[in-house]
């Protein structure tokens, strides 16, 4: 198939567009692809109509590979299913909704979740029905509150969302590797740079969640990787190494003294060094124990009271807070509720008002770091005193550990830890691109997809589910590949698979030129064929077919006297001269191998 | 490929759905192609979305052939653009309208004639860049007040539209002849019976528009068509052929009467019999002239009366008439409008108060019928009196024709008249699957898409727009193929080629069904091959074989052990034995024939 540079709907731009904040969307859309018809809303010009499907192909591809099986469900979707699972009210501002003319509330699908559970219950009743995975390839919506470089994160966006439907929980786990081996599989043949991050899945640990990032600085997701193996996750899904149990049969007694005017951890160790120096080493902030009090609320409504200790270098991480505390939100612990716990000091509270040694019955939680014979500072739960050498174990045992302090550049690496090398982790960013995790009974339960088990009892289905986002890909991909002059794309999603420029003015060249577009659309390539005459120069030409980005370029041009052509391949900028009839064979070549 | 049944995601129903109103639709679901996700809006189940691509791709083909390439829009719009063509507004309660977190508005295209406009706009400026025909697939929302017959009139459906720019008629017309012919290929290779209907455009006159229907009782278009030639039209469309001219030298003078008490045809018409027989024959409707009286609203503003003259046995045809008044609108004349023209007397308008004979300065227009010679009984513009014997070009010259008098079926069809031939039309019913117009300048002058020419002068381009729904082709090829027991895919848009059934309990069965099946498979044949064993007999198989309707049913069953298997055509019920060891090369035949 031949493309024509003089009749294809396409025009370069040499401006950059003024909304544009990250280069792939300057490109895309100085190179044609795609137009802005409203803020994170775009049109796919027939070059990025292009790269779109040959991604979705792949996913296609993939997804058929496993099993998986295509439907498609609308995108304009019943209030009810939503009210179900209580996601009408949760999305907040994040969704699009409507009314049809007879007032009936609707929404536009920003996730499936609901319709793909309900049309499960619809069909299937046995446990000889499953497993099954189904998928579509669809357009979602969601009212991003800032819709962000383009294609990166749209209101109105193309996803393949898939669903695993499993009996039990080895049968999900079985599901779950055959969407992340196909995952693999896809993000391999998309041909650019990821990393598979592990992810907290929000629930109570077990069930497993990864996401799939392109490596990008312009990225929005965080996440660390390690700079010695390959371990990379998002920092919700840290676990910090436990420190060996320190020995502490000769540490002296823990003992209170007086720190007045030291509510921080800041003015404690500037006292500290100052009133009570160490011989070994001054006092550090890591030396301390920071003791965070909070209410958190559970789902059925109650609240209750958690106080979670962390070294005092570190902050607590709201995001890895959050994750470990959820499904339970943590709100502020109020005048209200210091006043309902006398014994908690504020400023000055350590374990002895707190834990399972404490009278207080408040649940705490410390970081992992805290084991067994580590000495603290922390406070006496009096007023302007803190006690010094307070031993874990021996004079205060938590209730438990909790992820909840920040991850740093330099932490170590957990994965190194466990097989006892000292990686160490940083911090990198990441465009999430495809996101797998174990979604379990959540929607089953709430839309009561059950089936009969061997035994003829109703059981609950437990789900898997597996996104990737082909015109956030799109974006990604060129993120990925460009470079300063214009876009570079591998050859699994170039638009076409060559570029031939007829660079003159001579008739002879235009017809050799269109000779060989001719021979290699009759091969079975893809062809973009520059046939422009007129005022258009080769240098316009050249500009244009480095913009757009097709891996391998044709340059039909002087050398046509002396029978060669020139083939410059765009990532690399390697050129070699080719003998003009020899030129199809070799370009066949490069887009086969 | 091979889907099989025993894990292929579907379930057929022996029960109709409620909410079915036409037999495509029941069989539809039954068959497990879609599912109703809401009112008009459907899910599309592995095999619906099999045949709904399958449709989308022989439509691509077509339109790629013509050289009209591909792009996509968004569904989602800003309200901006349809507000400049006024059709934010007009659409009334037919689209769906939102606001998103900022509270700007947005709407769920109905369709994308300003899209379509304004991307032009965006990327071309010269009469060299035309013409252009470019199209998309893509879905679109229309909030129907009464969602019907399943796909067959949805609220979320898929269309292909596209449209043709040119910088002059000529080119327009060129553009639409390509589009026709791709059209006309589109509908044969989908397999099922259309007719092309000529249907007025809405402008005035000139511009072609046409639409493709399926033969359909359960349609909701009628048209007319003629019992002896091809010609198929829209009552809107339809041009009554002018009888010829009539001798009236010695046609009597007309005279006024006394006919009180006739104000309408009926008792007008028993009254002449009663006081004025004819010697030839009784009065009857047909020669008296009914005279209607309107008000025209102008698209600027402006108020126009306008007089219609038709046989009075003729009712004047809202849509005929809407068509003919064209951009205006035509309103009651009501008290007010007759105590300005004093000279009309209700009931008694004849066209001595009319037309350019007339002083009243009333536009007189009158059905093609009313030609020269033709004689008249009608209102004496006064009291309780008729004239007769009024000479058409002798007592009264009209100031044209209107094409506004019912369609009858009998009436002279307008192709044969003119051939000279004596067809008549009769009325018929279908579903509109395609619509082919000549949109003009309408929307390149509200959006001032406008082009350089050859000599430097701005011109406004000229458009057309073509659309086919391949949702609503879906029901439409299903409710015309379909039997009694279920669906009967033309091949073209079979789900899959073959549908293998395992009809036995032997593994030795099963053994040569799954042989068959990947054989078929390895050919490049798509198999749907019941797998299914346990409780599933034969009888159930071969019913939702039938349901199902592929065009070709192997069943490997108690034949095998003389080694034969049947091959059943759906559509015919024919049945034949072929030895199994040939039965692969024989369906391959028959699917590639």
């Amino acid at each position: 198939m031949i493309l024509r540079m003089s009749s294809l709907f396409v025009r370069t731009l040499r401006d950059d567009p003024a909304d544009a904040e990250v280069q792939s969307h300057r490109f895309l859309v100085r190179a044609g692809y795609i137009r802005r018809a409203a803020p994170g809303i775009y049109t796919w010009l027939p070059l990025g109509l292009r790269v779109l499907r040959k991604i979705e192909q792949i996913i296609r591809d993939e997804m058929d590979s496993i099993g998986a099986q295509e439907l498609l469900f609308p995108a304009l979707l019943p209030r009810k299913p939503y009210e179900a699972t209580n996601r009408w009210t949760e999305y907040g501002d994040g969704i699009f909704r409507l009314k049809d003319r007879k007032g009936d509330d609707y929404l536009l699908g920003p996730t499936h979740e609901e319709m793909f559970t309900l049309v499960v219950k619809d069909l299937y009743s046995s446990y000889k029905d499953l497993p099954l995975s189904i998928y579509q390839i669809q357009t979602k919506y969601r009212d991003e509150s800032r819709p962000r470089a383009g294609l990166l994160r749209g209101r109105e966006f193309v996803m393949k969302d898939s669903y695993s439907f499993d009996v039990d929980d080895a049968g999900l786990d079985a599901s779950y590797l055959k969407h992340r081996d196909a995952y693999i599989r896809i993000f391999d043949r998309l041909g650019f740079s990821y990393v598979i991050v592990s992810a907290h899945s929000g629930a109570m640990g077990g069930s497993k969640s990864e996401e799939f990032l392109a490596r990008s600085e312009i990225g929005e997701d965080t996440y660390v990787r390690c700079t010695t193996c390959d371990f990379a996750a998002n920092v919700e899904a840290v676990q910090v190494p436990a420190p060996a149990v320190v020995a502490y049969d000769d540490a002296p007694a823990a003992h209170a003294e007086q720190t007045p005017g030291t509510p921080t951890i800041q003015t404690l160790v500037d006292h500290l060094n100052a009133e009570f120096p160490r011989a070994d080493r001054p006092w550090a902030a890591a030396d301390t124990l920071k003791n965070v009090l909070m209410m958190l609320a559970h789902p059925d409504g109650t609240r209750e009271p958690l106080a979670i200790g962390v070294p005092g270098d570190r902050e607590v991480d709201q995001k890895r807070l959050e994750a470990a505390v959820h499904p339970a939100e943590f709100q502020p612990f109020g005048e209200k509720d210091f006043a309902e716990h006398p014994a908690l000091v504020k400023g000055y509270i350590g374990p002895g008002a707190l834990g399972e040694k404490s009278a207080s019955e408040i649940r705490y939680l410390v970081d992992p770091r805290v084991v067994e014979g580590t000495r603290w500072v922390t406070g006496a739960n009096v007023d302007g005193s803190h006690v010094i050498d307070l031993v874990a174990g021996r004079d205060f045992v938590p209730d438990g550990t909790i992820e909840a302090a920040e991850v740093r550049d330099g932490d170590a690496c957990p994965q190194c830890a466990a097989r006892g090398d000292d990686g160490v982790l940083e911090s990198a960013r990441g465009i999430e691109m495809g996101h797998i995790f174990q979604l379990g009974r959540k929607f089953a339960d709430a839309l009561d997809l059950k089936v009969l088990d061997e035994n003829g009892k109703l059981v609950t289905v437990t789900m898997g589910s597996y996104g990737i986002g082909p015109s956030r890909a799109v974006a990604a991909i060129a993120e990925d590949t460009l470079d300063e002059v214009g876009l570079s794309w591998p050859r699994a999603v170039s638009p076409v698979d060559v570029h031939v420029v007829a660079a003159g003015k001579d008739d002879a060249l235009f017809t050799a030129a269109e000779r060989i577009a001719s021979e290699l659309s009759t091969q079975g390539l893809d062809v973009l064929y520059d046939d422009r005459r007129g005022k258009i120069s080769p240098g316009v030409k050249f500009k244009d077919a480095e913009l757009i980005g097709v891996p391998t370029i044709v340059v039909v041009g002087k050398g046509l006297v002396d029978g060669v052509v020139e083939v410059k391949d765009r990532a690399s900028g390697e050129r070699s001269d080719v003998p003009a009839d020899q030129v199809v064979d070799h370009v066949v070549g490069l887009v086969r191998s």
